[in-house]
């Protein structure tokens, strides 16, 4: 059991979600998706974000190397932001998530 | 736009991530697994969440049909959970992601 313990502590579900596991980020990566994206843009799909926290959890994902950010030196000034090989290899895990939601979906509205 | 606003708000990923996505959720349904567990377990194994929050965590897999808890009347009482269906379709997708986090854990520290 001992043991148990120290493999959850260290376990890559506990470093998963340490990476992606906040309401937002998989829904920014999925937003994201294959498109190089302004940061208005992405702002504006997702709605329901402030840009304060958007701003933040975008930074985060660039840290650990799923987003990348490129600011282009114009006026008014443009950001936009890609997902990297790490972060694309995310949609297909995130489109499986959300085939799992809609089945269920359906289903509990049968 | 006004569609692709639409869309995220009512898309399945935002609907996942409102059933799913939390930090702990998915650590909860990965320390469950295929087996039927008792809660003392589930939170040793887990190690760091309180029992308060992994009961309100608990109870709302149970509500979203995710997790099954078992009442025994005994002394001491116990509690074990299950994964239904529903939450058992979940675990190939979180394979995929520690596998995804794995990968790319070793990649950093190379």
């Amino acid at each position: 059991m001992a043991n148990e313990i120290f493999i959850c502590h260290n376990c890559p579900m506990t470093r998963t979600m340490a990476t992606i596991g906040t309401k937002w980020k998989p829904i920014i990566i999925y937003t994201i998706g294959l498109k190089q994206q302004r940061f208005g843009l992405i702002h504006a799909k997702m709605g329901l974000i402030s840009k304060k926290i958007l701003t933040e959890q975008l930074k985060e994902l660039e840290e650990d190397g799923i987003v990348k950010r490129e600011a282009f030196r114009e006026m008014p000034p443009r950001v936009e932001y890609t997902l990297t090989d790490k972060g694309l290899e995310l949609l297909p895990i995130l489109n499986l998530l959300t085939e799992w939601n809609s089945r269920h979906h359906q289903a509990d509205f049968k």
